[in-house]
């Protein structure tokens, strides 16, 4: 990375796509000596003030999602908003690389001059993806994207890393397939705003129409989330692009609602302080793969794991002591 | 916990399922007081000679894992194995439980004197429900179970975990419904030895027959895993127990090349040092958020963060370096 702060800073702010992109890059950069200026962007760029909608787009492989994404993008571009997709994969980690964002699938979102869609992070650092996308999304709004959609395959856990950087969710679900299992897993409803049957089109209204009905008696069961709200189920068709504009309604209408209560300031202070409890983590975490008295002990104590002459949990301690006050790594 | 730990180890090795149960709570105890007995445990169980089998099972929700695992683990158990069945579901950390290792679809698994289940570990710790499973499996096999079967809901992230701490794995899929792109992406695929189509049975036999030709195509286009082996791709019913005994056989097979080639030895070496380190991270984060310094500047940095007068980033590094060289918390 050549350019400086400034210069990275002006980019973004003049909306300039490539001068985002690569930036980034940058915080997604798994070089220590890039970790600075990436924090000092970050930090630059963010802005309390600015009125933006973090919407998280969950589903199971094979549910639609960027083929629903596409029409969601269009119609918010249409209303006058700029939109960036961000694409939270964390399985990424060890293939390195996403099948999510699939730019082909979102046609013509992927070539409209107000859209800017990025597939995840690739990971590195640790437990990272989740952090560089929460990053990558203060990017995205300095740059004059209001509307910042995070797109995850829903598995429990990633519905959770992206509730804590979202304003509000969109769980897209299908008929069949076991799905109404999953979807009334109380994990996974807890985080949801609004539940978006898709492939509500042709053959399928039908089915769908039936498992959103299912949906419905299910939710009713569940305790209140924290908002007071129970989610909506509502029929999309990511195809045709049928109840799209209902699905904004909705949105639009809980945006407001949570304005006016105050839970929209309030959950995105939460996420802040999680946020920084969470990089305090992946700082230490930093600090003890780079500690040169923990990097000289850890070959000894692999040797020792392997041999049986220490047991891995021992040896843990050992590392965690060592880190912490500079012991002698061995006695 | 008032046991001691000749008590609890004389317990698990005569092989009283009531004392493992307990020696499991107390590995999965968040309580700082537990964990010492708990590592001396865990090294007191663990013993390198010991030939057992850890078997990963994945698969998406609604493929059959449980109904899967029921046959399997009983014909196991004909052969004259004893059978642990361990769940990791790190989704169940939010909700507080899993539905994972459902005993009422193991019925006649969960019935035999030879077979041990235990769901999910609800966490606690960070990141650490892969890690409690982990020593799960110690304490299972000390207790005289040589066959461990590790159930996870497939993810990506998931197979990963899995994969760190087991022997081989099976990926569980069926037809239809979007699997087999899920199937062929390429992390998940790489930690599988061996995939089952399930559900092969009455009208779904026709349907699994041909998902699983495009699988094996699909298997011949990817690169050659680190064993040589190619995932076969075999055809099973946990409903009618079709095909179990070919699997076992398959499975069979593959452990005596590992064990012959060293290589199920080197698998379980390298598994060993990952464990350590992985622990030594979590030693260090136990440490981190119970270091008294860091609590004590935590609420201001909250509050400092909240109102926007330093950046979450910022703060994240100040506790990082608080903790590292007990520095004033704010200048």
């Amino acid at each position: 990375m050549t350019e400086t702060l400034d210069q990275l800073l002006n980019g973004i702010r003049s909306g300039d796509r490539a001068t985002l992109g690569r930036a980034i890059t940058l915080i997604e950069s798994t070089r220590v000596a890039d970790r600075g200026l990436a924090i000092d962007l970050i930090e630059a760029c963010a802005d309390p003030d600015r009125r933006t909608l973090r919407i998280g787009i969950t589903g199971i492989p094979g549910v639609g999602k960027s083929t629903f994404i596409d029409p969601l993008g269009m119609a918010l571009i249409d209303q006058g908003h700029r939109v960036a997709v961000l694409a939270v994969d964390p399985s990424s980690e060890r293939s390195g690389g996403s099948i999510l964002g699939d730019k082909t699938r979102m046609e013509r979102l992927s070539q409209h001059p107000n859209a800017f869609i990025r597939p995840s992070a690739t990971g590195g650092v640790l437990g990272g993806v989740a952090q560089r996308t929460r990053e990558a999304i203060v990017l995205c709004e300095a740059a004059g994207y209001d509307r910042v959609l995070i797109e995850t395959v829903g598995t429990g856990q990633n519905e959770l890393m992206v509730d804590r950087m979202t304003d509000l969710n969109v769980l897209l679900m299908m008929a069949g397939a076991g799905d109404e299992l999953q979807g009334i897993k109380r994990g996974i409803m807890e985080s949801a705003d609004l539940v978006a049957v898709n492939k509500a089109d042709g053959e399928g209204l039908a089915h769908a129409e039936h498992a959103a009905n299912d949906l419905r008696h299910a939710i009713a069961l569940l305790p209140r989330r924290d908002s007071g709200r129970s989610a909506e189920v509502l029929l999309t068709s990511g195809l045709s692009g049928q109840g799209i504009p209902a699905l904004i309604e909705h949105l639009e209408r809980i945006e407001q609602e949570d304005r006016a209560s105050g839970r929209l300031e309030r959950r995105r202070n939460t996420q802040l302080t999680l946020w920084m409890h969470q990089a305090a983590r992946e700082a230490v975490l930093e600090r003890l793969q780079t500690d040169p008295n923990v990097l000289r002990a850890s070959n000894e104590l692999e040797r020792s794991v392997s041999k049986g002459s220490i047991s891995p949990l021992k040896a843990a301690e050992r590392i965690a002591d060592l880190f912490r006050t500079g012991d002698a790594p061995l006695p």
